[in-house]
C-alpha cells in the first residue's frame, strides 16, 4: 500500500506484517484444533509479559471494556474505589464504576501532574476503599503514573484494598510488573504497544482478584462481561479443550498470538528498555524545537507517547494536515480541558523496537518540516 | 495455506479472499479520514441489507454483546419479556435479559419444533410484555422461525410490544425486512452470513425502539454497551465526522465493508434465494443419504445452515475427525439435551453465493465418504 501514511498516534499503532498476515487467516472454527492452542498460549504469554501468576482474559471488545469487566465483577454495589485521575481517561473509568454502583472518589491532579503518593495515602485514610484505579499512562496526556509506588503505599496503608491499572496505552511500553509490585488487575487492549490490530480487551487478574471474585456477595450485574462464564472459557482453551460461550475474535487472536510471540522472543526487559530509549530520542528532540510537554516533568511523562502544546501562532488544523502531507498520521489533543492546545505521536511497537524502520525519525523530521511549514521559528 | 480446512460449521465460515485482505490494512487511525467512511458507509449499508430506515450498530465484540445491548437499553427492571425459545440460544437471551432485571417467560418449544403461532398469540394475552424475542435461526438445532409471522401477530395482540429477532445465524442468510415486517431490533454478528470474521456485533434498531431507549425512566445499567455513548458516535461516523468512545475494531470494519458491499453489489433479493437453493439441496442429499434433520419439517429448517442427527452406530468421535480428513471442519452439537446425538454443517456466505468454488458439494461428498467410512450402509 503506497498510499499508506504512518499510524503514528498512541494506538492504534503501525503492526508487523506478520501480525498483519494472521488477521486474514482463513475462515477457522473457534472451537478446533487450529485455534485452540493459539488462544491457550496467548493466555500463557500474557503471563509472561504480565508478570503474573494470576488469569489472563483475552475478550472480543475494545479496551474499555476491560473497566466494565474490573466494575461489574470485582466491585459491589455501594463499595468506595478511589480513582487516581490523571487526565480523560481517569474521568470516564469513574463514570464506569459508578454505572455499576461504585461510589467513586477521585484524586484529581492538575492537567500533565501525576497522583503523588502522599495525596494517595492521604485520600486511603479516609475510608475503606475496595480499590484503587490508576491510569498508567492517560493517553489524553501523556502522563505515566506511578504504579509501583502507589501499589506500596497501598499495600502498607489498606492492604485489602484492590490496585487497579488501566494500562491501555502502557502494557507492552512500560514496565509493570503486577505480582512483585502486588498490582491486581491490568486492563488493556490489543491495539497499542501489545502490537495486534484492536478489538481485543485484554486483561491480567491476581489470583487474590480472583478470589475476591469468587466471594462476591452480589450476582454480577452484566451478561457480556460475566467472568463467572468466562473464567471456565479460558482454563478451557489454556487446558487446550475447545469451550463456548460467545465467539471469540478468532483472526484478532491468532494476530494477538503472533505479536505476543514476537514481544517474549524480543525479550520483555529489553522491550521496556527500548521504549524509554526511543521516548528520550523524542522528547529531546520534542525540547530541542523549543516546544513543551503536556506532562509537566519528564520523571512521570510516558514512554510509549508524547503530548505536545503546539507553539504560539501554530494550531491542529494548521500541524496535523502537514504532518499527514508528510506521510504521518499525528492525534489531535483529548482532554477536554486542552483539547484544541496540543497534540499527540505515539511511538510504541515495531516503531520503536525495529528502529530499522525509520518511523520515529520520519515522524520527527516531518513534524520538524511541517512547524517550519506553518511558520514557526522558535528554537528550529 | 494448502493445510487450510474447509470451515462448514454454522458461523464462522469461509471469507472471501479480499475480506481476508482488508482484515490485513495495515494501522490506522479509528478517528482519521482513511477509516471515517468506511464505517459511515457500514452502517449505510447495513440499512439497506436489513430493509429499515432505524438506527445500525458495529461495534467491538461477540454477537452475545448484542443481547446485552437488547437488555440493558430497551428494557427496564422489572419488565417482562416474552422469549420464544427453540434452542439453546434462547436460554442465553433469557439469562441475559434476566441479568438485567427483565422477567423473563420461555414459551418453549420441543426441540426441533418452531415456535407456533398460536401459542404465541396466547401467551401474549397474558400479561403485558415490553419486548418479545425470537431467535431466528437457532444454531444449536438449525430451527427456523417465522419472524415475520410473530411480528404479524405482536402488531395485532400487543402492539407496544418491541420484536427483538436474534439474527446472529440468519442475517445475510434468511429474509428479514426490517420495517415491512415491524421488527424493531435485529442482533446478529460478522462471523456468519454477513461474511467477515468474527468480532463485531452489528445491531440494527428501529426508529420506534430507539425512541423507546430515549424514553427509558431508569439509567442504562452498563458502560460499555450503553446506546447513549454509541448513538452519537454512530451518527458521527455516518455524517463522515470524528468522534470516540472505544476504539473500534478498525481491520475487522474493513473487512465487513467488503463484505457488505459485496453482499449489496450481488443483491440481497437474490442472496436469499441462493441460500435456498442451496440449503434444498443440502437437505435432500441429507435425506438420500437416509438421515434425519433435527428440525422436524423443511418448513421450518435454516437455510443457512444443517443440524443432522448420526445415524445408528456413528458418533461425533467416529465422524467429524473423519470429515476432518476430508477437508472439512463440521461441527458437533450444542443442544445440551442431544449434544451427543447430531452435527452440524453451515452452508452460508461464499459457500454457496460462489457454488464454483465447490465448498458445498466437497462437504456432502466428503459427508457420504466418511459416513461409509464409518461402516454407515443406509441408504447409500
Amino acid at each position: 500500500m503506497s498510499s499508506h501514511k504512518l499510524c503514528m498516534i498512541p494506538g492504534p499503532i503501525e503492526f508487523h506484517e506478520d501480525v498483519l498476515q494472521a488477521m486474514a487467516t482463513p475462515g477457522t472454527s473457534h472451537v478446533g484444533p487450529t485455534f485452540i492452542p493459539v488462544l491457550g498460549e496467548s493466555i500463557e504469554l500474557l503471563r509472561q509479559i504480565l508478570f503474573t501468576s494470576g488469569q489472563p482474559f483475552i475478550i472480543a471488545g475494545s479496551g474499555t471494556l476491560g473497566w466494565d469487566m474490573t466494575a461489574c465483577n470485582l466491585i459491589e454495589a455501594g463499595e468506595d474505589v478511589l480513582v487516581c485521575n490523571s487526565g480523560y481517561f481517569g474521568d470516564r473509568f469513574g463514570e464506569c464504576l459508578e454505572t455499576y454502583g461504585a461510589k467513586a472518589t477521585h484524586l484529581r491532579v492538575p492537567i500533565g501532574e501525576s497522583p503523588d503518593l502522599a495525596a494517595v495515602s492521604a485520600a486511603l485514610k479516609t475510608k475503606k476503599f475496595k480499590a484503587i484505579t490508576i491510569t498508567h499512562v492517560d493517553t489524553s496526556t501523556g502522563v505515566l503514573s506511578d504504579i509501583k509506588g502507589i501499589a506500596d503505599v497501598v499495600r502498607r496503608e489498606s492492604p485489602e484494598t484492590l490496585v487497579v491499572v488501566d494500562g491501555v496505552c502502557s502494557v507492552g511500553s512500560e514496565e509493570i510488573r503486577m505480582d512483585a509490585w502486588g498490582i491486581d488487575v491490568v486492563v488493556t487492549a490489543s491495539q497499542k504497544a501489545l502490537g495486534a490490530p484492536p478489538g481485543l480487551c485484554v486483561m491480567g487478574v491476581s489470583e487474590r482478584a480472583i478470589q475476591v471474585f469468587k466471594n462476591r456477595k452480589t450476582p454480577v450485574a452484566n451478561y457480556y462481561a460475566n467472568w463467572t462464564r468466562w473464567l471456565p472459557i479460558m482454563n478451557a482453551y489454556e487446558a487446550r479443550k475447545p469451550s463456548y460461550f460467545a465467539t471469540p475474535a478468532v483472526q484478532n487472536i491468532f494476530a494477538l498470538h503472533v505479536s505476543l510471540k514476537q514481544i517474549v522472543a524480543q525479550g520483555i526487559e529489553k522491550r521496556f528498555a527500548v521504549h524509554k530509549e526511543a521516548s528520550a530520542k523524542a522528547k529531546k528532540f520534542i525540547h530541542d524545537l523549543g516546544l513543551t510537554l503536556v506532562p509537566t516533568s519528564l520523571d512521570h511523562a510516558a514512554n510509549g507517547m508524547s503530548a505536545v502544546y503546539y507553539p504560539e501562532g501554530v494550531t491542529a488544523t494548521d500541524l496535523l494536515p502537514k504532518l499527514a502531507a508528510h506521510g504521518i498520521v499525528a492525534a489531535g489533543g483529548l482532554h477536554v480541558e486542552i483539547a484544541p492546545k496540543y497534540f499527540r505521536i505515539g511511538h510504541m511497537g515495531i516503531s520503536v523496537t525495529e528502529p530499522e524502520r525509520g518511523h520515529l525519525d520520519a515522524t520527527l523530521n516531518a513534524l520538524k518540516a511541517s512547524l517550519v511549514e506553518c511558520g514557526y521559528k522558535g528554537a528550529l
